[in-house]
């Protein structure tokens, strides 16, 4: 495929500005042909009122029409070949392994909402016979504006989990594309185009829209026809959007998944049984896609003992052997080095590790920090996220200190118990605490894989997210673009297939407080 | 009982402010004893800081628990007798029969609350087994500040809608009583606080605070430790804390319900066999309460017709007939009169009917105005609420007309159409139009009735309110004040019950996908 760079305006392209950008290879700095488009105002306003039409269309598909243009979608991405995989390599410095990876991650995704359509329960519906006769379901919300982010060019962009949820919910999109990988989205916008027309989609279900400068993102957002908003990215950027949105006429929900330090929690059983293997695995965690996930565990807290001590330097042996790996962008390496000197400048600060900068491209080292709870307490910025291959180990004298550390955390998107039964028995309080800060509670694991699925929260406490009540991975999402709405007393005829008399979707649903998937 | 005029906070009374304010009858403006004291600044904090210290028990009562407390509020507030009922008329100037109404729907939405509890698969639980096991559910969020009405003294106040779904999720409230009704407040509340001593829930599970100042409402929504806001009231009050609770360094939800004008379509068929019946009925429906219902039907589309002449008229004579009534305080008497004022004032209106104003109390008369469509969509303010017994009627030439009008409605609690079957057939583009701006759309119904059931909702888009995607009626509304929480690896003992393998509480589960109550 050749790119254009130009915008997707629904179905038709678009290129009328003279302001253009080019992608960098992160690992050679190099820039990338050719050179995209920045949408006008009048290139997204089209590409909102198309959406605004599509949506009278798009609104009334069933369930098994909108599966069959999710499962599209990934066939098309699919049918995308190693040329995306290759753009995307070029644009993100991610490896390939891991890439092809990403690709059927985001495709099982479009196929996990497709199953939950199929299924057709998902809308929750509701009926209260008698006087009066009132009847109620999910719908879907209207016109979506999605933020991908740099760090998962395929899973949490173009058509990643904010995409499916709301294309499941029957809600058309106006994605941004992310300036970072400019021609991956134009490769994976290309796949959705051609599955909407496949799957005869009106035309605006789907538009993208190229922008570096905020004001793209922000002219999405202040649409009047944008109903929701999903974003995943930088604190900074999700609250500007967050605040954007709420300064509207009419005030519309974004959910701004905004990252998160994560803590862990090692605890003293754990630390005698499992020291080595704990360190062994952690540091992969730490550094895995050279620490580039909102899931990456930055604070490691732990209370001082021999086995403490042995964890520590077997960790530290392990984060001194890694070496710097391409970071996706220049300002993403920017801000990790800035991060990595505003820790080290702490007063009462070890730096067990910190490897050399490397100017061969946009790369970062591993570090590793290690300051006692008092020292953390003190310097609340610690427990801000540092995006990139490092974490700082926290050490405290006893559990009384470890449960007041628990106590004072902000919300996070994951919080980490290592224990044995002894230990959990003993810290139960913990358990109890840290469920009070997180949208998911890991035991004995590491919280940098996120599985799609039903029960999966991805989502925690501000300032992790602007919406704590919501996920941004697994079906749960669904429900960020939708609205129930309540029939009192119309005919059987005129009611949503979902709430008819006989059930002919043969869904679940709530009659008169019981759950039964009979007709009445 | 005897009134003492404090706050409770947690427990204990509390009076330390030398600010007091005494209730008002309205139907006599005569001042009420006692007096009652504004919270100070020190008495709400106190009050947040026990619902926060009683957070910790409370979100690990059982449902059973809860529910034993909710049906014990109700019990209680049944033993306050008619004491309490005079009370409340004699600061509302609702009449008897209302009020007993009013507290069985109160008393009947905490046990059906309790239902729910007992049932206890409104967790959505969700169990995802393999690797990693990954197991979700609804959790508390934590305090809640709640804002009663002045319409509903009992059903929207102390003991009502956000009060029972709160206290339902595992919430200790805050609850800032309302000026209008201080005394009834601190019956309810007495009621509350016996309950929670009987039923051993903790201390500053409830509290209840008093102010006519907007600071005391502002205090609660500014604490930190506070975790959501209910509201019922107007769109300038609701808006406030919205913005406010968006302002905070962590922002957090306000269930503003902020009022609407409820249209209603009479179509043309309706009018030719039911104009009598109609003008009869919708003449209740607006007058019904001295028209103080949020869902009182403020405007009435029609197209021009013999039929809707005769509607017209029948509806005049009836509007003409009503006498005034008592109105809440004189602040919504005044607004009721500057509403009115306003509509009276555009060019183009016509005045059907305008009751005599009544100095005898705060009193309003019934009013009823009628324009053509095209004055109404260049006056957009006749969209909002005049909360009192009025209403407009909006005259077309035809569907046309009546669809445009539909298409440019903002967000709305209800809309109704009345309608035959024929016309259902030839409108039917009507209903997708109102579904999108509505939470409740009935047919050949009224919406002044709002059944308290697992189907119904209460609530729409903006600016009815500030969160179309939950309702303050029903038992839906328990998810405003629920997070979900996801624990991966944890040993079976260390789950919730909700998500153990044996599935002890017997509870629906979504289990791999598929609903069941087994057991793994």
């Amino acid at each position: 495929m050749q790119l254009t760079g130009q915008n997707f305006i629904g179905s038709s392209n678009s290129a009328s500005s003279s302001e253009t950008f080019r992608a960098i290879n992160p690992a050679t700095k190099d820039l990338l042909e050719p050179s995209f488009y920045e949408a006008t105002a009048d290139e997204v306003n089209e590409a909102v009122e198309r959406a605004s039409k599509a949506f009278g269309v798009y609104r009334q598909k069933s369930g098994e029409e909108i599966a069959e243009f999710l499962e599209s979608i990934g066939d098309e991405i699919m049918a995308l070949g190693d040329g995306m995989i290759q753009r995307c390599m070029d644009e993100s410095g991610l490896p390939e392994g891991r890439l092809t990876g990403e690709r059927s991650r985001t495709v099982n995704q479009l196929k996990l909402f497709a199953d939950v359509l199929r299924d057709g329960s998902w809308v929750d519906a509701r009926i209260d016979t008698g006087e009066p006769d009132v009847r109620s379901m999910q719908k879907a919300l209207g016109p979506v504006g999605v933020f991908g982010a740099s760090n998962f060019p395929l899973a949490f962009s173009v058509a990643g989990g904010d995409t499916a949820s709301a294309l499941a919910a029957g809600c058309p999109i106006v994605v941004k594309a992310h300036p970072s990988h400019p021609g991956t989205c134009e490769w994976v916008a290309e796949a959705i185009i051609k599955a909407a027309k496949k799957t005869g989609m009106p035309d605006g279900v789907f538009s993208m829209v190229h922008g570096r400068s905020h004001d793209t993102g922000l002219a999405i957002v202040r649409h009047p026809k944008i109903k929701a908003v999903g974003f995943t990215g930088s604190y900074v950027g999700g609250k500007a959007l967050f605040d954007e949105a709420n300064r509207r006429a009419e005030p519309i929900p974004v959910y701004a998944e905004m990252g998160s330090t994560n803590p862990v929690f090692v605890l003293p059983g754990a630390l005698k049984e499992r020291k080595q293997a704990i360190a062994e695995e952690l540091s992969s965690s730490i550094c895995l896609g050279v620490g580039q996930f909102c899931t990456k565990p930055g604070l490691v807290f732990h209370e001082e003992s021999d086995d403490a001590t042995s964890f520590t330097s077997f960790l530290t042996q392990k984060m001194q052997q890694i070496t710097a790996g391409v970071m996706l962008n220049e300002g993403i390496r920017k801000g990790y080095q800035s991060g990595l000197t505003k820790l080290s400048g702490i007063n009462g600060v070890e730096i067990l590790a910190r490897g050399e900068e490397d100017e061969n491209g946009f790369r970062g080292s591993a570090a590793l920090f290690k300051m006692p709870v008092l020292v953390y307490l003190e310097n609340i910025e610690v427990e801000e996220e540092v995006f990139g291959p490092s974490t700082v180990l926290v050490s405290s004298a006893g559990k009384k200190d470890t449960l007041n550390a628990a106590r004072k955390l902000k919300g996070h998107l994951t919080a980490t118990i290592h224990g044995t039964e002894k230990d959990l028995e003993e810290y139960s309080e913990l358990i109890d605490i840290l469920e009070q800060k997180v949208g998911r509670l890991l035991f004995n694991g590491y919280p940098t894989g996120v599985r799609v699925s039903h029960a999966m929260i991805h989502g925690g406490p501000f300032p992790a997210t602007t919406n704590s009540r919501t996920t941004s991975v697994g079906t749960q999402a669904i429900y960020r673009f939708t609205r129930p709405v309540c029939f009192q007393g119309f005919p059987d005829s005129y009611l949503p297939d979902e709430l008819k008399n006989d059930n002919p979707l043969k869904i679940l649903r709530l009659l008169n407080g019981s759950y039964t998937r009979d007709r009445l």
